[in-house]
């Protein structure tokens, strides 16, 4: 994918916009197809706002349907293969492809409590991380209310997603 | 996929539920993962009740994006082999997936004007069809006020995701 310009996104009919930005959100193109509707976007921060807001009126059984669309990270997808490229690419990033039998057990161990717990998978901008930092967050929001882990999980959604913005129209990603 | 009752559903964890009912409402895993928080179901009424409160909930730009997650009826995804499993079997029993060059191209040249128009793809539950009822169909409501013709869109979404559900929960299709 090249690094394309605010005009060319504007150009595009629904179909080309769900192709590249069906994955901003991991697994969820009906955002995307539903942010079409706004365009055309002023700029790269104008149609990150729009999703952003799609997200942020949706019901919480809503909400937490995103979040339950995303993989556990270093878990049973990872091993299947059967991530999407985004995800791949950002658990490789963070070192999360080649761990060893016993750091993938006791992670696969702190996402079935996580699972457990919240009803959703603990979801974090993988990328940003590495595999130490991963299982001492994971450890540390497994202890948080439920209604304040579930801001925090849609945090780092909106985090990824910013990630892979700047990744698709090339921008420096200057803010976290 | 084998025939299941309530009671295996209301026992699914998300990932689960997810695999199974991600597609009744094509390529929306989103509307599945976010209808699990209202487990238990008492049947699939019930379940169903859900997913298209679900629907009617959404921003009219949600209603559309769900709309622009459907492929074109005999299009592009059809003759790249890119369909759904659910869409390839519709779109085979509406007799849409032998169509001749010519017949193709009249339907691809309407499903183009009606996307033009209403800024999303024509949606039918074609198996409930075949190739001369389809087109005269996408004819006709190619003439529709736009308002109308999303309810019209979004009743086939629900018609489709009734027959989806029935298949996966072994039931006869009683109401359409």
């Amino acid at each position: 994918m090249q690094a394309m310009d605010i005009e060319k996104v504007n150009s595009m009919d629904f179909g080309e916009f769900v192709d590249v930005f069906g994955n901003v959100i991991e697994r969820c193109p009906l955002i995307a197809a539903a942010v079409w509707s706004q365009r055309p976007f002023s700029n790269l921060e104008d149609l990150e706002k729009h999703i952003f807001a799609f997200i942020d009126a949706l019901p919480q059984s809503g909400q937490e349907g995103i979040l339950r669309c995303h993989p556990d990270l270093a878990g049973r997808e990872l091993q299947r293969g059967t991530l999407t490229a985004e995800s791949q690419r950002e658990q490789r990033s963070a070192g999360l492809t080649n761990l060893g039998a016993d750091e993938r057990l006791r992670l696969a161990e702190l996402n079935a409590q996580y699972r457990a717990r919240f009803g959703f998978p603990f979801v974090l901008a993988a990328r940003l991380s590495d595999p130490a930092a991963v299982r001492r967050e994971l450890a540390r929001r497994l202890r948080c209310p439920p209604a304040q882990e579930l801001r925090t999980a849609l945090g780092e959604v909106k985090k990824i997603g910013h990630l892979r913005l700047a990744d698709l129209l090339g921008a420096h990603s200057a803010r976290l």
